[in-house]
């Protein structure tokens, strides 16, 4: 399967978990040529909306192009959404990292590592749960 | 060019007319042929969202079917977004009608005009400023 494919399948399953939680959940067409700023997936729940650049990756890092960045960055902020960064490491879950937790390399670009991702991203039902309980305590 | 390929390219027209008026805007992937309920177009501008149902019409009245009616009810519900019928008739503007306006035929159907959409449907700048104006007056 190449790259594009599994990327592809990765935001399936992804889209996949938010409807199985009780989420809207769509991938959004052309989003990684199209013209306009764009997230790969786009959920929400009536209260919470997110927007998530998902990357599949079969090294124990990945490097994110400050353009990646930007254009979730964008999006989020025009549509009214939460920009996230959804990470699939090979053979291991999602996590989900906050732009402000991606490591920058100093070269305008950003990096997440697995360790990163481990200790600073959120689990999938972390990620849908945490909104539960910030709500619940509002 | 076939009829997937018109209603692709007026979903684009969408896309942009909303970028252009400062909202963020995304065609959905598989949207004909998706798992789960889904809109063809998305777009928000932080107060609010709307998930449009497609259509492109050659004819002076489209048959909707109530499939296509309770997809975009049912993903708006569950997303947060308000469900939209936006039409776009050979030759004429969007129109964009909310699905308690469509017309039903009695065969769990439903059916909008040209003369329905132009009477009860919305213009771009109205559907977009509409949301202005009531914000205005809040």
């Amino acid at each position: 399967m190449n790259r594009k494919a599994k990327g592809s399948n990765a935001e399936r399953e992804l889209v996949r978990m938010f409807w199985d939680a009780g989420w809207a959940a769509i991938r959004v067409a052309g989003s990684g040529s199209a013209k306009f700023p764009n997230p790969d997936v786009l959920a929400g729940n009536r209260k919470r909306r997110v927007a998530v650049e998902c990357k599949t990756i079969h090294d124990i890092k990945k490097y994110l192009s400050s353009s990646d960045i930007s254009q979730i960055r964008i999006f989020s902020e025009k549509f009214g959404a939460e920009p996230w960064i959804g990470m699939r490491f090979d053979s291991q879950q999602w996590f989900f990292i906050a732009l402000e937790d991606l490591a920058e390399t100093g070269e305008s670009n950003f990096v997440v590592s697995l360790e990163l991702a481990r200790r600073k991203g959120l689990t999938f039902s972390e990620f849908i749960g945490n909104f539960n309980q910030s709500r619940n305590g509002e």
